[in-house]
C-alpha cells in the first residue's frame, strides 16, 4: 500500500506543483485529478487521437479560450459539443456577452427585462437576436447543393470559417481543419434557426453522414484519448464510435453528477470498459468536480508540463 | 405561512394517500414531489399537449411499462428521448433483458464474459447482437424514397411498427400516432446500425425535418406540459420548441443532478421562466431523486386520481 | 443473473405493493429502497436492538410524528440524534411551529423579519424566546445532585418527561424507557441555553456517562439494527459503539450525500463492513435520496407488512 | 452587469495567477472558489477571530498539514474539528498511517485483512491497537482533579501537549495556545478509549464547560470569520456561537453536499444570514467541490498573496 503523502504549499507554487501535491496525497478528489492531469499528459504527448467533449455551459462560464486553445495547439483531434456551445460561441464572435448573475434572480423578473440565466450566468436576449439575423445570413451563403445533404460536421465547419474572431473554438477548428461534431445540434437555437431557414429553402442536416467522417478517424487512428467535460450525448457518441477500435486508450471526464441515478452524465467513465469503449482502468480518471474549476486546472498543469 | 403538518402514516394507505402526507408536510423533497403529483394531474385533465422528455436508462431499469402505458392513456401527445431508451426498448422487443448488477462490478471481467453495465443494471452483448441483425432488417425494409429524407420521427415511427411487443414503447407509439422524436439518435448503438446501413445504402436521416412537425404540435396547442425524467437534449429540445410559444404551462422534471454545475440536466425547470420557455413558476416543480422511485409514485398518484 | 422485472402500476395500490414493484425491478433507486424495506422487516420481526439515528431537520420537515410511531411501537430501541431535532421537538411541544418556505428567500429580509431558514423551512424566532423561557425552567427543575454529572441521556430523559405532547418524540421515548443519546448536544440552541443556564448555576454534561448505557445495551442484544435517517455525528456514533460486538447485524441508511468527498454521511454503509461496525454487505442497503420521501415510504410499508 | 471575462491560462503560472482567472470569469465553482479566496484574505488581514471547522476525513486524506500550518500562523484563533480528525492526528503522531485505497474495495476483505476503509483512504487496524494503548497512557497522566470536570478543549490540550510531531495540528495548537474543540468527540475511536478508562477511572468530559471558553471568544471578537471544511457540528457549532454576537462577518464553506434535502452540511452557507449567524451575503462564499482539490487552493493562494 502507498502511504498518503501529506500536502505542502508554498507561496507563489505553480499550478502544476500544487497537482503535484494533491497527486503525493492520492485519495478522493485531490488523487483523482492528479491522476487525470498525468493522462492528459500522456495522450497529447503519446499524439493520440483526442475527442474533446463538451456538454454544460463550457463557453458561457468563462472556459472558450481555454478550448480553443486546446484546439489550436492540436491537442484535440475532433470536438464533440453539445448544440449550447456551438451557439454560445457564434454569440461571443458575434459581439454578445456572457454575464456574471445569479442562481437565486427572480426568473419572472428577469423575462421582464430579457435576460436568460443559464445557471448564474446571464445572457441578454437581444444577443440571440443578433444571432438569428448572422445565422440565417450564414446558412443563406452555403453551396446549395451541399445544403441538400450536409452532415453537421460540415455546417459547423463552414459557420467557423465565417466567424471573425480569433477566440472562436468553432474558427480554430476549422483553421486547424479540426472536425466539430454536434449530434443533437436540433435541440438549440441554433436548430431553431435551422427549422426557420427550412421553411423557405431546401436544407437537410444528415446526421449519418457525420459517421462515416467519425469512424474513419477512429480506424485510422494508432491510439485513442478522450477528454469529456460533462457527459450527454458527446460522451456516448465519442465512446459508441471507439467501440470500433474496442475503446479509448486513455480518458479522462469532469463532472458533478453521481452514478446512482444511472445516467451516462453521472456514470463513471471506468463503465466503458466494460462495454469494449475503453480499454482499461489503467489509464482512465473520473473527477467529481466543477469543470470551470478543475479544467483550467488540467490544462494549466499540461501547459506547464508541455513547456 | 402555511404551517408543515406533519405527516401522519395508515397500514395500507395507497400511493396517493401518502402523496397527500408528503404535500401537508410541503417542505424539502416531500413538497416537490406533492406539487408535481398535482401539476401532473393538471396537465392530464385539461389535455394539454404534453410532452414527455426521457433521458437516463429507464427502460432498462425498471419504467419501460409505466412509459407504455402513459403514451397508451394518451397522457403524452409526444416523445422525446435519448438514443438509448429506444435501443433498449427494441432490445426487450427481440426478446434480449435487463439484469440486477452491481456499481462495483469489475469492469474488465465484466468485459470478458460479454456483459455491458449501465450503473447496476447488466445488458448481455449477445442480445446487442440479435439487436444488429433486426436493425439492419429493418432498414431494408424502409421505402427508398422515404430513406433519403426521413425524419428522426419517421425512422422510429417505421421501428414501432415493426415491433411485436404490447410493452414497446415505440410500438405504444406508433399505434396511438403519438410522435416519438430522438434529436441526438446517433450517438446511440442504433446510429452506429445506420452508420453500418450506410454504406451499402443510401440513408439520410434529417434531423430539421423532425422539427417541423414539433413546432406544428406546438402551434397548435391550447395549453403544453413537459415530463422530463432527466435532463439532457430531450429537455432541451422541448423546452426549446416551447420557445415558439412563450413556454410551456405545465411543467415536471425528476433529476439527481444539481444546479450549480451549470448544466441543464441540473438546472431548476424554474430557470426556463427567464427564457419564456415556462410562463411562469407556478405550475413548475423540480423533484430531486432517483427517477426509478419518484416516477412510479407519480404515475400510480395519477392513475389513483383518476380512476 | 436476475432480470429485471418492469414495474407494472395498478391504481390505488397501496404503498408496499408499489415497493415490491420497486423491488421487481431491482436496480437504481428503486432496488435499494425495495431492499431497505425488507431489511427494516426482518430487524423488526427479530427484535433486534434497533438504533435509529437522525441527522438533518428531520422534525422541522414533517417526520417528527412517523419518529414518534417509531418510538411507541417499539421499532427504536434506542435513539441517537443531531441536537437541532431536539429543539425542534421541543418548540413544537412548547406550541412552536414549522412553516413551508423557500431555498431562495432573500435572507436579509427574513432576518428583518426574525424568520430562521432551515433549507425551505421558516420557523419563527419568537418560537425561540418561548424555547429559552422553557428551558431554563426546565433546567431549573432538575435535582441538583444530579445536575452536578448527567449525561445527555438523562438530560434528554427529564426533558421528554416534562413535554405535554403526545406527538413529541422525547416524550415517547420518556414513556416507553427508550434511551435518547445526541452525543454532539452542545452545537444547538439546546447547547447555548445550557451555558446561559451555566453561568449562574453548577451543571456538568458528561458525555462519557452516555457510553456506559450505550455499551450495555450493545453487549447484551443478541441481534442488533441501525436506521439511519442522514449521517454525521449519530452514525458514527451507533456505529463506533457496534464496534464492541463486531458490528451491526442490519443497517440501512438514506441520504443526498455522495461518498467521494470521503464524508461519514455521504459513505455508503457497506463501508462499514471493513471496520467490523457491520457484520456483512447481506444485510445492508444504502438509499439515496431524500429522507423525507423515503422513510414515510419505508415506514408506511413496515406498517402494512405487521398489520 | 459584470460581463464573463473568458479565462487565459500561461504555462508556470502560479496557484494565485489562476485564482485570478477563475475570479475573472466569476461564475459557478470558479466564480464562488474565487470569492472564497478574496473573503479569506479579507479574514486574516483584518485579523479576526477565526474559526476553522473540520468535519470529513482531513486529516487522513492530506490536508493535515495544510491545517497545521493554518494554526501555526496564527490564521486560526479556534479549531472545532469532528472527533475523527483528532484521532487520525494522534495516529499519525503515534507513527501510523494512512493509504491510498479503492472507493470499490471488497468490504469483507478488508475486514480480513484488518483494514479500515474511509472513502478510498486505507488504515490499518493495528494502528488504532496502538492508539489505544497510547490514548490510555496519556489519558493515566491527567492530573485527578481536573479529570472530574474537563471539558473537551482542555483534554485536546492535554493531548496535543503529549504528541512528539512536529506536524499534527492538536500539537501545534497547543503550542500557539490555540483551542480545539469537538463537541460530538465521544462518537469517535477518542471516545471508546475514553469510556474504556472510565470504568477504572473517574472522568468526567463537560461539554458544557467548553461554552464559556468559546463564548468569551465570541464577545471579545471585534470581527469573526470562519472557514468551513464540511459542515455538520462543527458549523453548527461555530455558528451558533456567533449567534452571541449577531453573526460572522466573514464566511467560507466547502462541501459537496446539496441544500435540497436540508441538511446543515450541504446548507449554503449564506442561510446563516436569516438566523443572525452570519452578517450578511456579502462576505460569504460556498464552493461546491471536494475539499482535497479546493481547500489547498484557498491556502496556496493565501499564502501567495501574504508574501
Amino acid at each position: 500500500m502507498r502511504r498518503v503523502k501529506q500536502m505542502e504549499l508554498r507561496a507563489g507554487m505553480t499550478v502544476d506543483q500544487l497537482v503535484g501535491e494533491l497527486g503525493g496525497a492520492g485519495v478522493q478528489g485531490a488523487g483523482d485529478l492528479a491522476r487525470a492531469c498525468d493522462i492528459l499528459e500522456r495522450m497529447v504527448r503519446e499524439e493520440a487521437t483526442v475527442f474533446l467533449g463538451i456538454s454544460g455551459p463550457m463557453v458561457p462560464s468563462g472556459l472558450r479560450n481555454i478550448i480553443t486553445w486546446f484546439i489550436k495547439e492540436g491537442h484535440a483531434s475532433a470536438v464533440v459539443t453539445s448544440g449550447a456551445n456551438v451557439v454560445h460561441d457564434m454569440m461571443e464572435a458575434f459581439g454578445g456577452g456572457h454575464y456574471v448573475g445569479d442562481f437565486h434572480a427572480d426568473d419572472e423578473a428577469l423575462r421582464r427585462e430579457e435576460i436568460g440565466r443559464i445557471g448564474n450566468v446571464f445572457t441578454r436576449i437581444s444577443d440571440f437576436q443578433v444571432f438569428e439575423d448572422r445565422v440565417q445570413e450564414l446558412l443563406s451563403g452555403i453551396d446549395e447543393e451541399l445544403r441538400r445533404d450536409m452532415s453537421v460536421r460540415e455546417l459547423l465547419d463552414i459557420i467557423g470559417s465565417g466567424l471573425d474572431d480569433e477566440n472562436s473554438f468553432l474558427r480554430a477548428a476549422h483553421k486547424r481543419g479540426v472536425p466539430v461534431f454536434s449530434p443533437g445540434l436540433t435541440d438549440s437555437m441554433l436548430g431553431l434557426q435551422l427549422f426557420f431557414f427550412s421553411e423557405q429553402n431546401d436544407i437537410v442536416l444528415n446526421a449519418v453522414k457525420d459517421m462515416k467522417e467519425l469512424s474513419d478517424m477512429v480506424f485510422e487512428a494508432e491510439k485513442t484519448g478522450a477528454v469529456f467535460l460533462g457527459g450527454g450525448v458527446p460522451k456516448h457518441y465519442i465512446l459508441g464510435a471507439n467501440l470500433l477500435r474496442e475503446g479509448i486508450d486513455y480518458g479522462i471526464q469532469v463532472t458533478l453528477d453521481r452514478e446512482e441515478g444511472g445516467s451516462l452524465s453521472g456514470a463513471k467513465l471506468e463503465e466503458a470498459v466494460s462495454w469494449s469503449k475503453a480499454q482499461s482502468r489503467a489509464n482512465i480518471a473520473t473527477v467529481i468536480g466543477d469543470a470551470t474549476v478543475i479544467f483550467p486546472i488540467m490544462a494549466a498543469s499540461l501547459k506547464e508540463r508541455l513547456a
